[in-house]
């Protein structure tokens, strides 16, 4: 038995999420499918994230175990070639026995865009969250301190999560302007904010984004902050920031 | 009566076009249906360019006479409301009676995008032709060279069109890496191909790019693609490269 590690990147628009549901289009079910037709047989496959509908990623991992006999450096194309356009194998690799994508994980990376102007560009309609009012970009550089660090995340879990431990550690949250470059000479500026940490809870980055553009707009002060994470109470928090500017970077091992 | 010329940025993924067609989404009835709306009355529009569906679009322009009386600034935000996420009014301007978007255009200009690696990134799936073999872009530029100028281009022009005239001048075909950026740091190179000409016929830029893809690929030599040009036959030409990577950038008046 060989155990693989594969590494996805998808454009979450037009699934139901990583995982499986009855009736509906998920990763999950798109990847298992293709996986058992090259290999001729079940498996079961573990995904590091359950990543929402409409989220995306360029390092999502999954790991199975399997006799495979196709050279690793083949299986990229041949699964690529039996997959949607949307989703895309870009690396596998030959890991330890006891590998396993979701409890190997040792940290994940997190990128959110926000396209703070007046006209959201229609290529990046599922890329980015569109938001008007200026957002301040220090205030919300000030916010993230308070945030990171290790702390219980229960103001920022999503209900219907079946997590145990709320605590989680958030190692560093950049909030920085960035350049996003299409079509065309024009470069669109956008506001990236990433976060890397020990893992995150169900909803957890968009509830944090929501509450950074809180902070952000003056909705939220820095003391209110402070007493939203202290009261480990969801509703306290801001909004949940809606899912398609939300990219999973990459699964630290 | 005002005469108004709106520039427009769409996504062309979801649109079987810019012209209607019975029982599809184009952007001419969105767009006719919008402002309609918003000026509770009937009106006619024209459109600078025809674009073919899955063509995006950065700075098409339409025109039309009102006597609308909302400030031109107010526009955008108003129209916007109205319409899907993948069409937006970037730009509202005050012309000259006999401004017409279509009529009065001195020439166009046009980007095409290839992804010449291994792995077509998901997020760009409806951005960019996806192609492995490595193209000679020295080769395909020598071959612009050719292309440049004042010629019939029949040899270039899909069959179904309504031109009278074929004859067409390219001042300028730019050829080079790009990098994109969208989620992540990493950038994602891709070859550009940027075409500016007083008109392009139907389907043109899409099949020079399909004719130099050839040239780039070492199937077309460069005394065929000038006899190509000189034989005024589409069936001697390259193919057609996929709409999805060609995108109007703006329309010179």
């Amino acid at each position: 038995m060989r155990n693989l590690k594969l590494i996805l990147a998808y454009d979450g628009s037009d699934f139901c999420g990583f995982a499986p549901q009855p009736g509906r289009r998920s990763v999950f079910s798109e990847l298992k499918a293709a996986i058992e037709k090259l290999l001729k047989r079940k498996i079961k496959i573990t995904g590091a994230s359950r990543t929402d509908s409409g989220v995306h990623t360029l390092g999502q991992v999954i790991s199975f175990k399997s006799k495979i006999r196709i050279p690793k450096s083949k299986l990229p194309l041949a699964l690529n070639n039996l997959l949607p356009e949307d989703i895309r194998v870009m690396q596998v690799q030959l890991v330890g026995s006891k590998f396993n994508a979701r409890f190997s994980a040792k940290s994940k990376e997190y990128e959110y865009l926000i396209y703070n102007g007046h006209i959201k560009p229609p290529h990046l309609k599922n890329l980015v969250w569109h938001l008007r009012p200026k957002l301040n970009l220090s205030r919300m550089r000030r916010a993230a301190q308070i945030l990171k660090g290790r702390h219980d995340f229960s103001s920022f879990c999503a209900s219907g999560h079946s997590h145990k431990n709320l605590v989680r550690t958030i190692y560093q949250i950049t909030i920085k302007k960035k350049q996003l470059v299409l079509f065309g000479d024009r470069k669109i500026q956008v506001i990236s904010l990433k976060f890397r940490g020990d893992g995150f809870l169900y909803r957890m980055v968009r509830n944090l984004v929501g509450t950074l553009v809180g902070v952000g707009m003056g909705k939220i002060d820095l003391t209110q902050l402070k007493n939203i994470l202290k009261a480990k109470d969801r509703k306290l928090a801001g909004r949940t920031a809606p899912a398609c500017g939300l990219c999973l970077i990459k699964v630290i091992y």
